[in-house]
C-alpha cells in the first residue's frame, strides 16, 4: 500500500513554515461536502474513477496480435496520449528497445528530425502504429498519422489498414469514420475522460500489453486506491491530506510550486505524467499551482540548492521505493581511500534510500516543508496505485480552487493560430493577425 | 548566429506586464560595471570563458582508441558532469543507441534498477567507462566506480585499468591519486572550472568524440558568442539583454519561473542542461529563479494552459530552430476531412515552427511576456554556441543579484547525513539524528 508520510509539512516538525492540525481541521467541511460529490459522481467526468472494473480482453487480444506480428510498435499522440504511456513503458519496461519484443517508440511531436531518426531505425514492413487521439483532429497526431499512412500505403497497399489501430472516440470524430471507413482495428476512449486522465484506458493499456505489462496489475492497484482512500475523514485519507496540504500552502503560504521527485531513474516520467496532469487541471483563473518534474538521487546535484537556498514558494514531495529488487553490492575496493570506502558492503539501495532520507531532513531543518509517498516496489500495481492517487488528487484539488480540473480552455487561441498559418479554411484573419505581429517584432531583434 | 527577438518582453508591445525601455535604461551602469568583470576576469571561475582555446588533441586520441576496441561507452558521473555530456548526445546524435558505433549510457544516480538494467545490455569485455569526478568523493559516482571497477577486475584483471578514463582535476583528490596508481588514462578539467560549467571541458567534449560529434566545433560556436557578445552596450549585447530582462522580470514584477522550451526534441536534455546551470547558481540567499525544463510542441499540451490562465509569475524563452535538416512533407491524405486535409503540403518542419510563433502570439496577446532565440539549426557550432550563451548569461545574472553563481553551499548538509547513514567516519551524530527525526515522523503517517 501506499503511505503518505506528512511530518515535514507540519509546524510541530519544521517549524513557521509549517501548517497547523488546526487549519487542517479547519477544512473538515469543505472536505466532506466534496467527498460527497466523488463518491455520488456528481460530475460526469468523475468516469475516470470506474476505469479500474473495465473488461481488457479486448486489448489484450490486440496486443497479442503486434506481439506476433511486429517488430516495431510505433505510438503518435501528444499530451496525456503519450505521457501516459511513456510513463508506463519507462517505470516497467526500461532500456525497453534494447531488449526483446517490439521495440517501442513514442512520436508526441512535429518535430521532423525526430520522425527521420525513427523512420531510419523501424522497418515498417513490420511495424504496427497506434494512433491515438479522442477527435482525430489534433494537428500534431493528424501530421504525424498522415505521413505513416502514406508510407505504409506504399508499402503494403490496400493492406495498410492492417498496420494501425486508431485508439479513439466510440462515436464521433474524425478518427472514428474514418477507421470505420478504411477497416482500421479500434479501441475505445469514453468521451467523458481526458487525456491526461486516460492513462488506465487503451490509451495507455495497449503500450502496456505490447510491452509485456500486465494492464489487469494496473487496473488492480488503481482499484485498491480506489476503495482504500474512500474515508470521508480527512485524517484517515491520503489523497485528500495530500490535496488538502498543498492547497493550503498554496495559498495560505504563497508555496505555488509543488516538486515531485521520485527516487528511481524509471519515475522520471511518472514525474513528468504528474506535472501535465496538474498543471493542466488547475492552472485555470489566474490560479494554480506549478507542478515541477525531479527525479532524485541525479537533481539533488541540480536543483537542491535552490530548494535549499532559493525563494520560499516551493513544497517537494518525494516518492520513495521501500524495494529496489535484485541489489548490487558496493564492493571492497580501494579501501585505502577514506572518501570512497565507507561506501564499501552497503548496497546501492541503501545508498539511494539514504540520500532521499537526508534530502528530506536536511529540508525539514531549514523549515522547507516537505512530505513524502512511500510505495513497496515499482510494479505494475504499485503504478496502478500511483496514477489513481493523483488523479483523485488533481480532481479533489481542483475543486478546492473552485475550478473545473476537467477542461483546457486556454490552450485554444494558439490552435487558430496554427491553423491560419497552416491555411485551413475560416482562420484566414489569424494568418494576417500572424503577419502583423512579425513585422513588428523585427525592430527588437538584436 | 544565435538571435534574441524580446519584442514580447516590452509593454510597447505586450501592455502593462512588459518592461518599459527606461528600466533597460536605467541597468546600463551596472551593466558597464560588470561588463569590466567580465572583460578583465576578475574572478578565478571567469575561466570557462577561456576553454574554446583549448587543444583537443588529447581527447581526440582518447576518443578514437574507444571507437576502436568498444561496443560501449558508460560514462559514470552526476549534476553537470552528466547533464552536459547528455544534452550534447541528445542534441547531435540523437536516438544514438540504435545506430552505428559504441552505444553510450550515461549513469548518473545510484538506482540499482538501472545499473542492472545497463549491465543486462552492456558487454564489459568491450566496454570502455568513464569517471568524472572533479574530486573522486562525490558519493553516487564513487559507488557506481567501484561496482564497475570490482566488476571488470573479474574480468580483464590486470588489464582492467585500460577499461577506464578518468575526467578529473589535473593534480589533487582521490581519483586523480587513484588513476595515477592504477594506470587509468585521465583528462584533465581546471579546478576553477565547476561541474554545471564543465560542458566544454573533456566532461562533455569526450563523450561528443566518442559519438562522432567534432568537438572543434562546439568548440568554435562557443568562441564566436564570446566575440559576438562583447558589447558593452546593452543594446547590442543579446546575452546581457536576456539577463537583464529576466533579472527585472524576478525581481520588479514578481515573475521568478523561467520556463526555457526549445522547439525540438533533441533539445529536451540542453533545457535540462540550462535548468541545472541557472538553479544551483542562482539560487541563493533567499533569491534565485525557478529555471523549468520544457519542450515544444510537445508541452503546448501540457504547461500552455498554466502558462495563459495561471498564475502572473512566468517567463517564456522560446528556443526556435530556423532549419530541421531534411522535412518530411505532410502527404495528400484523408482529403475529405476537413479537420487534417489543410495540413496536405505542408513539411512537418512549417507545421512546428507555426506552432511555435502561434504560442508566442497567443501568449503575447495575453500579456504574458516571452522571448525568442532563435538558431539557424541543429549542429554542432551552434549547440557550441548555446551553451556559452547561457553559460555566460547565468554567471552575469548572479552578479546582478549580487550572489556568487560559482557556489553551491546549500548542498552539503544533505551530503553530512548520507554520510552519517552509510558509516564514514565523523559523522556518527548525523547518523543518530536521521533515527531521532525517522522515530518522531511515524506518528504522522497515514
Amino acid at each position: 500500500m501506499i503511505e503518505l508520510n506528512y511530518s515535514n509539512m507540519m509546524e510541530e516538525v519544521i517549524g513557521a513554515n509549517g501548517m497547523a492540525v488546526n487549519m487542517l481541521e479547519g477544512m473538515r467541511g469543505r472536505v466532506s461536502g466534496l467527498h460527497g460529490q466523488f463518491s455520488e459522481r456528481t460530475l460526469k467526468e468523475f468516469a475516470f474513477l470506474d476505469l479500474p472494473g473495465k473488461d481488457t480482453s479486448e486489448i489484450r487480444r490486440i496486443a497479442q496480435e503486434v506481439r506476433n506480428d511486429s517488430d516495431a510498435f510505433l505510438v503518435l499522440g501528444i499530451g496525456g496520449s503519450a505521457l501516459g504511456p511513456r510513463a508506463i513503458l519507462e517505470a516497467l519496461s526500461p532500456l525497453h528497445n534494447l531488449k526483446q519484443g517490439p521495440k517501442i517508440f513514442i512520436y508526441d511531436n512535429v518535430d521532423p528530425g525526430t520522425m527521420r531518426h525513427i523512420l531510419s531505425v523501424v522497418d515498417l514492413k513490420r511495424t504496427t502504429v497506434n494512433v491515438i487521439s479522442k477527435s482525430g483532429s489534433t494537428a500534431e497526431t493528424a501530421a504525424s498519422f498522415m505521413v505513416l499512412w502514406d508510407r505504409m500505403k506504399t508499402i503494403h497497399g490496400n493492406n495498410a489498414s492492417k498496420r494501425f489501430i486508431a485508439t479513439t472516440d466510440p462515436v464521433s470524430g474524425a478518427l472514428r469514420k474514418l477507421a470505420t471507413e478504411e477497416g482500421i482495428r479500434t479501441l475505445p476512449v469514453d468521451p467523458l475522460i481526458g487525456g491526461r486522465y486516460s492513462v488506465l484506458t487503451p490509451v495507455g493499456l495497449l503500450l502496456a500489453e505490447v510491452a509485456g505489462i500486465e494492464s489487469q496489475d494496473l487496473l488492480s492497484g488503481a482499484d485498491q486506491v480506489n476503495n482504500a482512500c474512500s474515508d470521508e475523514d480527512l485524517w484517515k485519507n491520503p489523497v485528500y491530506l495530500f490535496s488538502i496540504l498543498l492547497y493550503l500552502m498554496a495559498t495560505e503560504e504563497k508555496r505555488g510550486i509543488n516538486v515531485m521527485i521520485p527516487y528511481a531513474d524509471s519515475l522520471k516520467y511518472l514525474s513528468e505524467w504528474f506535472c501535465q496532469l496538474w498543471a493542466e487541471s488547475l492552472g485555470k483563473n489566474g490560479s494554480g499551482m506549478t507542478p515541477y518534474p525531479s527525479v532524485g538521487t541525479t537533481d539533488q546535484h541540480s536543483q537542491l540548492q535552490l530548494w535549499m537556498e532559493g525563494p520560499e514558494d516551493k513544497v517537494i514531495t518525494f516518492i520513495r521505493v521501500n524495494d529496489y529488487g535484485k541489489d548490487i553490492t558496493i564492493p571492497r575496493v580501494f579501501e585505502k581511500y577514506e572518501s570512497m570506502s565507507y561506501l564499501s558492503g552497503h548496497g546501492l539501495s541503501a545508498l539511494i534510500k539514504a540520500e532521499q532520507e537526508s534530502t528530506e531532513l536536511a529540508l525539514a531543518k531549514k523549515g522547507k516543508p516537505n512530505m513524502t509517498i512511500s510505495i513497496p516496489a515499482i510494479d505494475a500495481y504499485h503504478i496502478g496505485q500511483l496514477f489513481m492517487f493523483f488523479e483523485i488528487a488533481t480532481a479533489f484539488t481542483g475543486l478546492l480552487l473552485n475550478i473545473n480540473p476537467f477542461n483546457q480552455p486556454g490552450v485554444e487561441e494558439g490552435k487558430k493560430y496554427t491553423y491560419g498559418m497552416m491555411g485551413r479554411k475560416g482562420f484566414e484573419d489569424r494568418k494576417q493577425e500572424v503577419e502583423a505581429a512579425r513585422k513588428k517584432k523585427t525592430r527588437w531583434k538584436v
